[in-house]
């Protein structure tokens, strides 16, 4: 090798590996891109993979999927949000993969029927000229990027829709429309309003027919205090959501929450209502390790009650278990070490 | 070249291109390490930049830093939330820098005192053995830390430290023994019940001597309901931030806040603590961009009185006033439109 061709490679290595190394990123996702056939473009998707996801010390888990919209708004926070309450011993979620959608066509995907309005500003404006897609946009989701999700990441048939205004529209409109696609809705600040409250009419109508919502369906609606919005801005966001929290209250048939949050506005309001949407989600979901050490059996008991109210069979995760045997273990509780290793090695025999 | 050499460089091209493509990730930070001579060890720092750090459209701006102990659990969420409360129009606090902190010897850098406790589960077990490092690990910080962060990060003079348990212990010592060190203090269920509540000593010590608190500090204590904690655990946390909190109020010098979350424990009154703290330090950031339309001069009053509260010159950011701009100009407010771009040109001159 010639030295000017020795130079050139030793160049060429010393660029890509600063390139590769230079400062270590602390990363939160990966993006995605899939072409919805649906939809007929190209969709980014934001994915977050929880902590254990490539854990080699345990066997290959599979996670509950968390579809959110409005991804480049609140994947982030979301993200990291679900790792920490997912995190034991104080876990009060499973770990679960978190799917941001990024937005193209905001209002064409999210709204359920074509319908403007004038801009409240400047009323020679008509707003949302391009709505009414949302039919096609959960069919994307549901035929295109759910069998993505499943097919290049382990997923436990277990689903959430979470969604902001717009995206809290669309997730009460997917519940009335395509009740069994996922297992749980959360609307922060969703734009019931809209259309002439179409989606109030849609309620009634569902409850008409069906009498009840499936069973094990769960629903969390946060409302911002619009102190402001309501006089400035949309003086109907408020009230065709207290109508919609009549109705589904006197049904009684799904197992909703409804919080005020009077210190937040429309803006903010996401980020504490997908914090509790998540606690009431998976309330009954945390286990006392202290509890444990002396009544180990109550583990299962608690997983069997919570599988029972959502429907879906949950497990105590291989991880846990190592957390709860290392507090037995450094405890001194002899007993209910070997009472939970035994439970480990049924539930997680090594391969 | 012969065609070898050819086919070696085209492979270790190759390589490193797929090794710096692959996938896209999305990070929210970068890891720094820097040697400490106080503490003499490496220490592993965690550093999130605000979305419009690297922004080319507007002149290099200078942002507050928050000082985030514990970084490897409260980094993540902590990142997104800054940036999610940070995003105009409802912005609620400025951008920020945050600084996670990465442990090595948790106990003994931020506990004051040395002092060892039975192990409430086995009374053999003495912990926190090596405790009383606190006053090294501050000076860690201030002298050491902070000159780096503002030496290779564009920082504004403004900063918060932010803990939880040990860490809010830590916090609260800090605004006892060194004020001045940072703008506001957030400790989230402090572990004040260390050493014989020594801090409860050194609070009403403090205000014997100095009377009051320095100028514009705050200070915000979250305190979970750790009613199974009362019972099986650290009978002594909940008692000793009371007693905390009625000194402090009662002197009144103060910009203290404290909220009891009744549905949260130890291990997850962080998420919604950091929340609240930033909203109640940042109280009166915000400005309503649908009065500005009518009310230009209400921008500069508005932060005017910001800064006297807070003790520091805030300004509206270049990034604000360019959103604000927008409104003003998509909703035909023509007058405002040039009153925010002489300000924005008065506060942000070309270059």
């Amino acid at each position: 090798m010639n030295s000017r061709l020795k130079f050139l490679l030793l160049n060429l290595f010393l660029f890509f590996a600063l390139l590769t190394k230079a400062q270590e990123k602390i990363t939160v996702g990966e993006k995605q891109t899939l072409f919805s056939t649906v939809l007929n473009e190209k969709r980014e998707i934001w994915i977050h993979l929880p902590k254990t996801y490539n854990d080699t010390g345990i066997n290959p888990a599979k996670y509950p999927v968390i579809y959110l919209l409005d991804g480049e708004i609140n994947f982030e926070y979301y993200a990291g949000m679900s790792d920490f309450l997912a995190k034991p011993p104080y876990a009060e979620m499973p770990e679960c993969i978190v799917v941001g959608i990024k937005n193209t066509e905001r209002t064409r995907d999210l709204t359920p029927t074509k319908s403007g309005k004038k801009s409240p500003v400047n009323s020679n404006v008509v707003l949302f000229g391009d709505s009414g897609g949302s039919e096609n946009f959960v069919r994307f989701i549901q035929e295109e990027l759910k069998p993505f999700i499943s097919k290049n990441y382990r997923t436990q048939d277990y689903s959430v829709l979470v969604g902001h205004s717009f995206g809290g529209l669309f997730a009460v409109n997917v519940l009335l429309t395509h009740p069994e696609y996922f297992n749980a809705y959360v609307a922060n600040d969703p734009s019931l309003w809209w259309d002439n409250k179409v989606l109030i009419s849609r309620t009634k109508d569902y409850l008409e027919k069906n009498k009840n919502f499936p069973a094990h369906k769960f629903l969390y609606v946060a409302q911002a205090d619009n102190e402001e919005q309501n006089k400035n801005w949309n003086s109907d966001m408020t009230q065709a959501i207290e109508e919609f929290k009549e109705i589904i209250e006197k049904n009684g048939s799904l197992n909703y929450k409804h919080h005020f949050y009077e210190n937040e506005v429309h803006g903010t309001v996401s980020y504490p209502g997908n914090y509790d949407a998540v606690k009431f989600i998976f309330k009954g979901f945390r286990t006392d390790i202290k509890k444990l050490s002396k009544n180990p059996q109550l583990l299962e008991e608690e997983y069997k009650r919570f599988s029972e109210k959502t429907g879906t069979n949950f497990l105590p995760s291989e991880t846990y278990l190592n957390v709860v045997l290392k507090f037995m273990k450094s405890n001194d509780f002899k007993e209910s070490e070997k009472y939970f290793n035994d439970l480990k090695h049924k539930l997680y025999p090594k391969k």
